[in-house]
């Protein structure tokens, strides 16, 4: 292991941080009606969320208790991941330890090594990893002085019929966060001069995502959730299959503000739709989770 | 309403410009023998250029003489817009007031609520509007100190045969602004050392275009047209729908250069493709309209 | 010709260096038993890598050895190209003259004229050429105060069974240089601690390249391979066709990284996936060439 590359953990490192990812099978409902015979993680498909800050030492318990091989890729992490987490048969389970170096908005998949690793992202089995970079980094909340009043954890993910419209890319769902039109059935709540942040992954597997809001342009964007790379101004990020944003954005009025994929025909229609419901006397969730 | 958030009217504004779109329904040619049963906006489509400046107060006025029901999503304003243009009943009217407080180069379109706001773009009726920044804010500008000798705004849109293949992302059409290989049938004409300016807009609304120049490289590019936002030296740039770009770059000899989405199967060979007509007595258009 | 405008070569200058490009047509192999019947350059597809450095006059000859009309698109050149190398007759040959001003990972092709551009590309008639910044333009190198240990020249690129699946998107192979699931098969060797960097170029001609590593974060990225370009710190870079980055990034650790156009279904599970092998005592090939 090479010690000065960022990502390796220290010799012998305690965690500072664990979390436990427990992989099986099962159905899951993505709409009335509508039942998908899905791999997961801890009992949902997307998987839980996790929260860890930039210079944490991380460890991560994968165990497997379905009846399929699994494993597991994590984008936060830059060290060898394979050889440790990258197959885990039925009733084992596996251990990764690595140092969160690089603050962003990453993907965990099933990985249970050769086309497994491509097929197991097309039945569920993902999630988000966050890694918080240090104290005040993002723009707007260092102009304002005050943390997000709304965090949105946002997944675009696709469900297929089947393998031919998987190689055909020709999605039969896209979704946000594990329903179709989730945020449509149930608003996210909000007030005028909300300060909210979204953490936007599109998993795919496939499509490219356009994420837009209808009244809003978003006022600062960051590539990979890195502070890093910031731009501003947009009415909208394009996203590939693993790519992130971070945003910032406030609400500048009470009303609906329809949040969507602007890729019309082959996501948004499909599935990728949200409101965002603004009113000034809005009970607010200040987190929304996958 | 939030006063401080920009995008936001100030109370009673009055309007430094005001721009009426008229939405209806017609039979439109986009290419020799093809009608195309579109959603219109002032009977073309793409509807007219809509252009206005940093910091304005901009008033848009919405008329239905249709049959349908028609709204609009205008993507410069960060301010409610749904309850004032969202829904439009045929015989009706609406009006939206915003302050254009975000340069760049933006997507307007049909919105007439729930799917329609999808199917709606499917059927033709968008169009763009510039907010162009404070002045000398693009860096050729700045250094040649003079404006652009050629202004293109260019929008690359899509047309389908079906609902079918709306949904697949396999368009039967792709254009630039409005027809079928437009500008290869009437070439954009130019003389060595013109100084153009692109205002490239994808509405899609699903493929990801690529534009390039055959023969050029673009000197600067600013992602959603905003000049905070510059790359450079790029031989082409990545646009999802409703994403945008502005282009500065100079025309470097006589002759003719190609300019072309390079998706080269779905989307070239559809149509967006054209022509920069170079030669050192040209007579010269200043502004190509979408 | 305009003298000012970067790209155009000075008059009667002598090329710093020269290149001779065959065209033909063959067939060949990418992978067991699967025959392409492809255009080509210089006997293989992708065609050779060429490299130069910023500032300098490069020549480019082009010669048809085939039985169709061939032609060359260069976008290393900001200079008219058609009307020299744009239509090569069996038996002719053209020849091109450029300042090789705009550093960057650029894309040339067979570019015959009319609709030939668009299919020639679906036969497979392109290749890689690199303008190197002038020295220690990129940040890692700058850093560690030398060049990297391994340069990857890696071109995706895709294969489709007939026209209509060219049309409708839908690629039967998606390549790394010229193999199907090439470098799993023959895995790239390196060593922890080893300094890579990738001149990733996504020739498509459709589909848009998600360019990640299994274990593996981006260290720093630049859009074009243009130095003024970087981001930082990402899981992936999204790559549309004919965009291309310079991506720098060392090896963590030893183990298998796996490498992936993270679009799993419509590209890596075609064939876009590739192995890092590191281990401390293995023989790295400096240059891995398309």
């Amino acid at each position: 292991m090479a010690p000065d590359i960022p990502g390796n953990p220290p010799p012998n490192a305690v965690p500072d941080k664990s979390f436990l990812l427990i992989a099986s099978e099962a159905d899951v409902m993505i709409d009335d009606g509508v039942v998908f015979k899905a791999f997961i993680f801890n009992g949902t498909t997307p998987g839980p969320l996790i929260v860890v800050r930039e210079g944490e030492v991380v460890e991560i318990i994968i165990k497997n208790v379905g009846g399929f091989t699994h494993g597991l890729s994590i984008h936060a992490a830059n060290t060898q991941t394979s050889k440790f987490v990258g197959n885990i048969a039925p009733g084992s389970e596996g251990r990764l330890v690595f140092t969160a170096d690089f603050p962003g908005v990453y993907m965990y998949h099933c990985a249970p090594g050769g086309h497994g690793i491509l097929t197991y992202t097309l039945a569920g089995m993902y999630g988000m990893i966050v890694v918080e970079p240090k104290k005040d980094s993002y723009l707007l909340e260092r102009t304002l002085g005050r943390e997000p009043d709304i965090k949105v954890y946002l997944i675009q993910h696709e469900v297929y019929l089947n393998g031919r419209d998987f190689f055909d890319g020709k999605a039969a769902y896209v979704m946000f966060n594990g329903k179709v039109f989730r945020y449509v059935t149930e608003p996210i709540h909000a007030r005028p001069c909300d300060y909210i942040r979204f953490y936007f992954l599109n998993v795919g597997p496939n499509h490219v995502a356009s994420f837009h809001a209808v009244g809003g342009i978003w006022e600062y964007v960051y590539q990979g959730g890195n502070p890093a790379n910031m731009a501003m101004g947009l009415q909208t990020v394009t996203v590939g299959p693993t790519d992130s944003y971070v945003i910032e954005w406030r609400v500048p009025d009470e009303g609906n503000f329809l949040i969507v994929s602007h890729a019309f025909g082959t996501q948004a229609i499909k599935g990728a739709v949200g409101i965002i419901a603004s009113s000034s006397n809005a009970s607010v969730q200040n987190v929304i989770y996958p």
